[in-house]
């Protein structure tokens, strides 16, 4: 079987064709652009490779309310032109196969679920921190989506005493994206983060929040993974500082071992690199065919 | 069919028996006292009744991992003799019939999903605020328990500028319940909150910590409607102070009409009254037979 997959975010488009092993066979990515432009280069890539279901995980907000009539649509977007667009309804006009189609997050979090860092795990989270902070969630073996789906990029934390940044989100300021995402990581710091020493005290204002936002959803959710993705997770280095801001959260009150004693494989990055958004989708065309929840 | 339904608060039970309609038939309760004096009072009540299954909504936390050795337990409570109290296994003894466990709050949201507020809804969340705050969840259909089960009481939020009052969590000092609950209104302003003024600053205060706690879970979890309950809420003018809130926190970024323009019917008392906690262990009765998720 062959499944087409998409991975649609807001500066680039990846597409693919991979096997139900998860395996990606083929790939190519390009700028996301306007709707059209962009999805006639997604439409030229699939149409000769034999797709029996395409799974699309992207950018949001989008409308997955499948008694709606805007259902597969991009929402609110203020990026020029996805507002309003019928980007299942456009797929479907090409390609009349099975088409899965959820937030990048929640694909990226049934991908581990599937092949990655949360195989076999009926509950688990996944962050993605880069551009912007999204979270997917799958609990009690299904995708979390709600009344629209999960945005947890945008809870408050408390503010680290010696943070003045006053944060970058159009809407709250200094919510977790609005301090911790890339871009207010550089506009903080005056250079990009990848400039920054592995011992500047960013990287342990960056855990401070990212911390705290996890233990809410430990307290929240009690996932049993959670998974750390996307550009700003690269720097490693936050991994032991996250872990230490989450158990002093917590305090001992989640009384489990895997959070009590094995932090280290219970807080990962993601096992799938930088396939992850990839065989995200391509496990939403596979679970557009078998029906997987 | 008669299902039984057990409240078991760490101050008082509440057995009753009722039926698949939701109709609570009779009911009971009783001082918490030693897990042993307290079960035989149960055991005695339903002994006679003729139930087909049980349900129980207990407080926490709980062991609810199926694959354990210790389903069915109490864990970590500080209440002596309950903590590693094997309450299903001594239920199960004396009553060889299905038995549902699931905490407290789960069990009154599933209740307000059959009979109540959020009935026919496959997403909402409940909370009570009383001598705690718990979260019960329910999401895409089904109760969510994760790990151990969610703890949501306990979450971080930001400090009111005018709140000089430390907290009363033994984990957390000023988490959400350190801060909300009932005990922490009373500590903090001197007198019981019930012997408050409505226009007293003490419910301003309090709803903006329910207020931002409530966005939190807004943006994480997308829930249909929220449902607020306990001792706490009797306060009804905190309803249109939390709403206030909730908007102000979210600041149109969840752009969906239930959000922007209905709030008032989207955080909502619960609509089983006294009963909710009673209907919820009853739904998780009739779960345990009909294998509800």
């Amino acid at each position: 079987m062959i499944i087409g997959a998409m991975e649609a975010g807001g500066t680039k488009f990846i597409c693919g064709v991979g096997n139900e092993e998860g395996e990606i066979l083929d790939r190519i990515s390009f700028k996301t652009e306007t709707p059209d432009k962009t999805l006639q280069q997604a439409v030229d890539y699939f149409k000769d490779k034999g797709v029996q279901a395409i799974g699309i995980g992207s950018f949001g907000p989008i409308n997955m309310d499948l008694s709606s009539p805007l259902y597969g649509h991009v929402t609110t977007t203020p990026k020029p032109g996805w507002g309003g667009f019928d980007f299942v309804g456009v797929m479907k006009q090409h390609f009349p196969v099975p088409i899965g189609f959820d937030t990048d997050v929640n694909a990226a979090a049934l991908g581990e679920v599937q092949w990655g860092a949360a195989q076999g795990l009926d509950n688990c989270v996944y962050y993605t921190i880069g551009t912007g902070v999204g979270v997917g969630v799958y609990a009690e073996g299904r995708l979390i989506h709600g009344l629209v789906h999960p945005e947890g990029g945008h809870v408050l934390t408390r503010r680290h005493p010696e943070d003045r940044f006053e944060g970058l989100c159009p809407y709250h300021g200094d919510c977790l994206e609005g301090l911790a995402a890339g871009p207010a990581i550089e506009k903080r710091w005056g250079v990009k983060g990848t400039m920054l020493p592995t011992e500047h005290q960013a990287w342990e204002m960056e855990a401070y929040y990212l911390g705290q936002a996890i233990a809410g959803v430990i307290l929240l959710l009690s996932p049993k993974r959670v998974i750390l993705g996307g550009g700003v997770m690269h720097q490693k280095q936050l991994f032991p500082l996250i872990r230490r801001e989450v158990r002093q959260a917590l305090n001992g009150y989640v009384a489990t071992p895997a959070i009590l004693e094995s932090l280290d494989t219970y807080i990962v990055p993601p096992s799938l690199g930088n396939n992850a958004g990839l065989c995200g989708a391509l496990a939403l065309g596979i679970k557009a065919i078998k029906g997987w929840a």
